[in-house]
């Protein structure tokens, strides 16, 4: 791994430098000079009697954490004591020795640089990301995140599931998202939205695959207000799945293995990152306990939840509420007909119920997955279109499919920066992912 | 896997069926019944003497294939010789007797269905997408598509990068598109875009994590012309990777051993989707073949291509003739200053040159990488700017992180859909994902 010479920053003579190993690979018992390259993340003088006088103690850091070196040459000292932090350098170190050193690029002064923050519920996290991405707190939650991509590509390829590329415009997509606003975009002079759920596309990719699911980019403009939640973004990822010829219970049971599968690669491939976090992870014990919306009612309005609306989702402090309640993931199944999406299928035996639900994490982190099986034939979704007053020359493509034979479905999706933030145990969802959109707030 | 009873399409006694097995697993041979669910693919009323008279001869689609079924009873026959093709059924089967039938969602007559579908160049294939999708065709290039999906991240897992969550909107990307338009977006009164490279992010996220990677969405409005090219799509997706902290060489390599890896993952996983596919692939060696760009005008001016600019890229017909002279990916290095994006590095001892690269497809199928070692020093980066007359203001985000320590760093951009296309020998790259969106074309 060559660098190059950087004149413009070389302050010894131009070598070219290859960096031999990362920190955490660095051994002082080496024979050979090893070069290390990361930032200066900090510094003192210090006494030190064995050099007889004052040291310069450094701290490096890379993306494998931090170490310290101790410089007792004069130039070096020199070289080193006034740079800024978060400065990039090169040291070439034989064992305790500092052979040489390089500025790759200097830093200005950092006012939010990563050896200063203490504080991480702070927004500043999301205006000054790119100071803040450097943390080894941050560091950690996104190895979690790798392996969650890992953990579930696995287990979808391990149960049959084929990975789709997923839609990014759509001229019709969920219109279901509370309160939320979708984003237009003019698509070669018709007006298309940028996807905020790819249900419609997941039934049209089963009548050819049958198990499929994509990591989806979802944005939804959620009123500003709702960065208090701690778990809104303006964009985020979905792990969207669906399935042809099975039923809510079967989506709910997929739901389950998948979650059990990710929270157990985590707990045992992510040890050192979850230690940082200082958080535990218990698995939970399938099947996971079962609500109906009903039984949620009730247990909310025993706790003094006042005036909640029979037809409608419950508002977020209810279901905060509910999450508190439990310490383990658990279900709320079969909304009332007339709170959710179109899709959602209504029950042909119970017209009152919808055969649909969500998983809530515990501990009061909240919605984790929200899915149902499908209405999949032309006249009932035509009618729900109907009376949701949704004007169906929009969905004229989806509704001509239906006409060409779609199977019963079911199918769910997961939000990946929220299991994020409830594997991480994090306050705030904006720290889950590298480049949050937060609600209102214009960061990188 | 239960499949509810559809009052409405149901046409014997309600029963609650389960799929036991796909038609690739059904055997005759079975002692107890099937229950086989799919779509009815074709039919034909066919003499059988062993029967005694007409029967039905019936073919099933599943996502694992096609089947023939003979009905000989003639309720079923009657149910089955009038029903629509493309219409979703419920078969229930013991050995070669069909035991019970159950419609399970009626079709209209298609004037597109996937049995007659042979003209895979039409524009119809998006238009029709609902109905292309479910030919066995489709089927065969996403399921190489999911092996390219998988085999990726085991390469990346095993060299120790970090999948990242891709930005979807940014205050500022890629300018350096040639031709097309960005999709603009109101972020909550600030004008965003659709992000159409994440370079920017990478640069941010490397100083974290130092190997990162992503599957990018991009969106580019590009020229309804280049449709004719086979190659442009409105939306696709990047494998977009970046590492500190090594040269251009050094990302040349990484991208072949990449290539590599998912080409014989797919030429031993995929034998069954390449065979219907007509394709054969040949694993290329590495190092691969280096051109610089300077090379590659020489070839092109001998071959006749008149006025060729020193400072812009190649046309795509300059490129799709290079393209054609090799049999084997090969490079094209070292663009002229001028040429392409600010951060492209320009090379400190060739002032003229730019330290980047492109990978050619051979046999016509054209651009394949695009990439560069980084420019990563403030004062570079906004001299490189000013001189593409780039808006400073809107890249401030960036500007005030260059001068906070990042990295040298080289990486790349590996279009997917163009790897899918390639991989599989397709004329037109919207053949290469499953919800294509083409320069023009009005599509789900």
């Amino acid at each position: 791994m060559n660098i190059l010479t950087e004149k413009s920053s070389t302050t010894l003579k131009s070598t070219v430098w290859r960096k031999t190993c990362f920190l955490s690979e660095f051994s002082e018992k080496a024979a050979s000079a090893a070069c290390l390259m990361g930032w200066l993340h900090d510094r003192a003088l210090v006494p030190d009697p064995t050099f007889g006088g004052i040291v310069l103690r450094i701290t490096l850091r890379d993306c494998s954490g931090l170490r310290d070196f101790v410089v007792t040459t004069k130039p070096f000292i020199d070289l080193l004591s006034t740079l800024e932090y978060e400065s990039v350098i090169a040291i070439k170190v034989l064992g305790k020795e500092i052979l040489d050193v390089k500025i790759l690029a200097r830093a200005k002064p950092a006012i939010f640089s990563p050896k200063v923050i203490t504080d991480f519920s702070t927004i500043d996290l999301v205006v000054h990301r790119p100071l803040a991405i450097r943390t080894e707190r941050m560091k950690a939650v996104l190895r979690v995140q790798d392996q969650i991509f890992t953990s579930a590509r696995q287990f979808f390829h391990k149960e049959g599931f084929c990975e789709l590329r997923p839609p990014i415009l759509s001229p019709a997509t969920d219109p279901g998202i509370r309160g939320a606003i979708g984003a237009d975009v003019n698509f070669y002079g018709k007006k298309y939205k940028i996807t905020t759920s790819m249900i419609l596309y997941k039934q049209m990719a089963i009548c050819s695959l049958e198990k499929v699911y994509a990591f989806s980019p979802n944005v939804r403009l959620e009123p500003v207000k709702t960065r208090q939640t701690g778990r809104h973004l303006a964009e985020f990822c979905q792990i969207d799945v669906e399935q042809a010829f099975i039923n809510y219970h079967d989506a709910m049971a997929l739901a389950e293995r998948l979650l059990v599968a990710i929270l157990s690669d985590v707990k045992s491939n992510c040890q050192k990152e979850l230690k940082l976090l200082e958080r535990s992870l218990t698995i939970p014990t399938r099947p996971f306990k079962k609500l109906t919306f009903q039984e949620a009612l009730n247990i909310l309005s025993k706790a003094g939840f006042k005036q909640l609306q029979q037809r409608k989702e419950l508002p977020w402090e209810a279901e905060k509420m509910l999450s508190n309640t439990f310490d383990e993931p658990f279900w709320v199944t079969e909304f009332p007909y007339g709170s959710r999406g179109f899709y959602d299928r209504q029950d042909p035996n119970r017209p009152a119920v919808l055969r649909d639900f969500d998983l809530l994490y515990p501990a009061g982190f909240g919605e984790a997955i929200s899915g149902s099986e499908r209405e999949y034939l032309y006249p009932r979704v035509k009618k729900r279109m109907l009376e949701q007053g949704l004007p169906l020359d929009e969905y004229s493509w989806y509704l001509d499919m239906l006409q060409h034979g779609v199977p019963p479905s079911a199918g769910f999706g997961l939000g990946l920066e929220r299991l994020t933030r409830y594997i991480c145990g994090l306050e705030n969802i904006w720290e889950a992912t590298a480049f949050p959109k937060v609600p209102g707030v214009h960061s990188p």
